[in-house]
């Protein structure tokens, strides 16, 4: 049922035309004032304006009009969550506007069109103010978000305290990170660094945080000098345990101080050719405080660094995998065992008693992600999210998807499963096959270095390909080491900005071809990699060649496999990754003899 | 042996410092005035300049130095070309900059560059003077080439004539196609489109010539507008029948006359919004004589409709393929004979039997591209051609390596065979079967509409890759129909600008991974390719599903395939390549019993 928004659209306009606004439209992205792909509720601004729940929409509210823009992963919610207050804008279909040329075509010449500063990149800024001279308009950066001020029981921004994040896991200290920061800043030349992205700063100081569900993150900037260290996080967050970590080495201020301290600095370097460094994430309300002459926007050299995890972090993946895989077969063998006693079970009980498995796993914190727990048709929605009362019944007939991952303080995992606990149909087993063909084929590449995950993407096609099918969505992302299960810079993927950066030993990626038949069933096959040297006879040009290891060791449903389309190698790839299996998460689980009998059966070689 | 330059370069420099040019420096590129790959003898300046044969290399010769950059294929090639006059530039290893980085950063501030307006393209001369600006140095356009004042036995151009190419193997009259440019121009609102890449000139008007060694094309320019086609080629080349082909609809001028009409067309434009259409391969000639406001570069529309191959040129493709795949099954079974007789041949013998057996075959015209005919060590010289007196005998011990095609009537060809006549190594077996298994991976491959060849390149090296090798070279090019043995706008291949251009239905392209040792062994494996529709059990995304149709019809050479290596499906496709060409290839070559035996052999399943 949609929200009736009559009211918050009467307010919000009000606040508009007074005054302290005269805007005659008001821009109300997704995204928080540090470009987080998930956010906390407090800036579920557009969700609360519009009704509207889906991780990617845009909202422009005119004072006679009120547009949400979204892509076609949420045509269907959103027509169902949007009041008649709202036009759904399909993005994608012909005829349909994008927001930006919405403002340009859409609405009056010479409008005034207001967005909160924090909420927009100074690059998009910049774009959007360029189209809008072409019709006499004018982008208005406000000083306070409208909606705010209209949103009268908007949850108070999280207070939890933020947690040190040990040197055993992070395998550097936040001391010598800093120090590399400073290298680069000396090697650019530069002033210093801004860094507002909350994945960046949790992994610079090596501190955690809870401010986003799923994401350990907590609400900060920071700005690194020659000289200074300043982390701009409020204080009721920092407890006397974090300021002995961070040491002297690093001042701490409230969180806006920054736009102070930016400004000061600005003022500062306007005389000299010294530039703070930004990239293309930062806020324009960044960019203005510090004044745009003084800023030098770059590929962030943190987020690069971080894509890189070090030898502690790698065993900190491989560990919290470990566990991680002992808690998916604690459950999918529970799940089945279930099932097949005909227990009715509905999506939302499994992702639950999986969240209790994985709980009970050392050193875990909390889930990666919502849990993707899928039956059926369900399964073919990419982003599923069941609920309680509105999800289906897990259906032993049909397909059962579950793509999850938890966070423990030594890694962050990401996974997928696709089974079926009775007989499939030859339809059903060629689409995964050829799924898995793929899932291998991205598992056991040789490259050299120098390459990109985006020529690596046809390899997790080419065997769907042949079908004549394929997928919708990427190969695999970067995953964080506990901190975000998506993170860049590097992925694979049809996306050209993934032919930017090379692939690179250290980093993680996830291998997660699919294969999805609307109202039918979705199939995926997900497992965490780790890019590593590879061991070739030769190395040809001296390029050093690199390949895979996957840290996921959780068995893949044998009875979907169509053996007839596998190559001997192929085979023997499925074989050898599940002895390894049997052998590093058959002792975890031994106090558990479904378990067990469900890991040994389900990694018998074929 | 390197050629002496030292007279000609002194020649050079001193008209170079003399009153007619006054410039510090002189660009020598290989290309003609129509930026042709092949070029004729009297446009061959960059060689007679230098010494070296290779068909890339860029000169430069200042008051003081003479540099020669090429890329990794011709290194060796050119460092025993050139004489101690020359620097070698090595394009691609660290430290060394490109032409274009030396001009800047090697050539003193302030410098005069002259250039022949007529050999560089209108937007690499725009790059050049802007990166030029930055040291206050100049691009001079010369108007008459110095090289050729200097080159005082210069051949003559050619004045040979210009044939027909009926429509029963072109599949469309040149009224047709001239028809189909004038619906571009009205759909880009211009005035006409100015023609000059040879190919484009020789497709458009169904017409052929000889003024290129091996390349089907004659020296001319032609424009287009809604009322008028015109082309400019000397009239000694037009025969009546010529005349009569091109009809009414046709206006001949002289080759040059085109500068004079293109100002005058300039002259008439700038007082209107509608402009001459030129592409990126147009020289900075053609853009100074209409002015630079006159021009619109796009994407060549000519190039696009030449490269998707009709019903009636895919049907000759198929029909010379054949032809030549005879040819090929008689030279190599008669090579295979001699050599195990023991008959002494070198590599130049090898060449010259096989062009004889070309030439025997129906609606030949001649070879599409010097034959690279090469035993051990030289076939590890990409582009190697083999001189009488200079080259080897063919080692009966020794790889042997024969890329060649030939120039029919009804279409153009292009394979390379590599086959050991006694018994390879294992080593030798071991990298010719990863060459295979990257051959079959695109050969087999199967795509959706929109996928580029820069996609499908790592389908070639993934099985190289696995052993830590790789080809430094593309893995395919178009292939024209009776033209051009390389054309585009298509390749497959790890440039970017592969990324440009869909593979597309109709397309030809070849198929040539191979791997190479320096001093020791050279392989590749080339068929030429046709792009159709696959036949998928599937259509998912509606997009429609490609594959390719391979024409060339020549074994592959048994003895150097490591079985082991290879899957069912890999042998599965060995076999029904081979009973294909033994079905197809072996009623043409039933009066030469050696071919009969032979190719009864290299054909048996494995």
């Amino acid at each position: 049922m949609p929200v009736p928004t009559g009211d918050r659209l009467s307010a919000l306009r009000a606040l508009m035309s007074s005054d302290e606004y005269k805007i005659d439209a008001f821009l109300i992205p997704s995204e928080d004032a540090h470009q987080s792909e998930y956010i906390a509720d407090c800036d579920k601004r557009r969700y609360w304006i519009s009704g509207f729940t889906g991780s990617a929409g845009y909202a422009i509210v005119s004072s006679k009009e009120a547009a949400l823009f979204t892509d076609g992963r949420y045509f269907l919610q959103a027509s169902e969550q949007l009041d008649n207050n709202w036009t759904l804008m399909k993005q994608g279909l012909p005829n349909v506007p994008t927001w930006q040329e919405y403002l340009v075509k859409n609405l009056p010449n010479e409008s005034r069109i207001g967005v909160d500063p924090t909420l927009i990149t100074a690059a998009d800024a910049h774009l959007l103010s360029e189209s809008l001279k072409t019709v006499n308009s004018t982008l208005v950066p406000v000083h306070a978000n409208p909606v705010d001020k209209v949103w009268s029981d908007r949850p108070g921004a999280p207070q939890d305290v933020v947690i040190t994040h040990p040197v055993k896991f992070s395998g550097k200290s936040h001391v010598d990170k800093l120090n590399d920061v400073r290298k680069y800043i000396q090697s650019k030349d530069a002033y210093g660094v801004v860094v507002s992205a909350l994945d960046e700063i949790a992994w610079l100081f090596n501190l955690r945080g809870s401010d986003v569900e799923c994401n350990p993150v907590f609400y900060s900037y920071a700005i690194i000098t020659e000289s200074e260290a300043i982390l701009y996080v409020e204080a009721a967050k920092i407890t006397d345990g974090v300021r002995q970590h961070l040491g002297d080495s690093v001042t701490l201020k409230p969180y806006n101080a920054i736009f102070d301290d930016l400004k000061q600095f600005g003022e500062k370097l306007t005389a000299t050719e010294k530039k703070l460094i930004t990239n293309p994430r930062t806020s324009l309300a960044i960019e203005v405080a510090a004044g745009q002459t003084n800023i030098k926007e770059e590929r962030s050299y943190i987020t690069d660094a971080k894509g890189i995890k070090n030898e502690a972090e790698l065993k900190g993946m491989r560990d919290c995998h470990m566990r991680d895989a002992a808690a998916l077969v604690h459950y999918f063998a529970w799940l089945e065992k279930q099932l097949k006693a005909g227990v009715a079970l509905d999506e939302v009980d499994g992702a639950d008693r999986l969240e209790k498995f994985r709980a009970e796993q050392g050193d875990y914190v909390g889930l990666s992600f919502d849990t993707i727990s899928s039956t059926g048709a369900n399964g073919a929605i990419i982003h599923y999210k069941p609920e309680k009362g509105a999800c289906k019944t897990i259906d032993i007939k049909q397909i059962y998807l579950c793509d999850s991952g938890g966070q423990y303080k030594d890694g962050t995992t990401d996974v997928t499963r696709t089974y079926h606990f009775d007989q499939p149909t030859d339809y059903e087993k060629r689409c995964f096959t050829r799924v898995l063909q793929g899932h291998i084929a991205v598992d056991a590449a040789v490259f050299p270095q120098g390459t990109t995950g985006y020529l690596l993407d046809p390899f997790a096609r080419h065997a769907l390909w042949k079908d004549g099918l394929d997928f919708r969505h990427g190969t695999g992302h970067g995953v964080g080491s506990f901190l975000n299960v998506h993170e860049g810079p590097h992925g694979i993927g049809v996306r050209i900005a993934y032919n930017d950066t090379p692939l690179a030993a250290g980093m993680t990626v996830t291998d997660e071809p699919g294969y999805y038949e609307d109202g039918k069933f979705g199939i995926r096959i997900e497992n965490t990699l780790i890019v590593r040297q590879a061991q070739t006879p030769h190395n040809f040009g001296d390029r050093g060649y690199l390949g895979f290891e996957h840290v996921t060791l959780v068995p893949i449903g044998l009875n979907l496999i169509d053996l007839d389309l596998l190559s001997p190698d192929e085979k023997k790839w499925v074989n050898d990754y599940h002895a390894e299996i049997l052998q590093k998460i058959g002792p975890l689980v031994e106090n558990d003899p479904d378990a067990v009998a469900w890991l040994k059966r389900e990694t018998t070689p074929i």
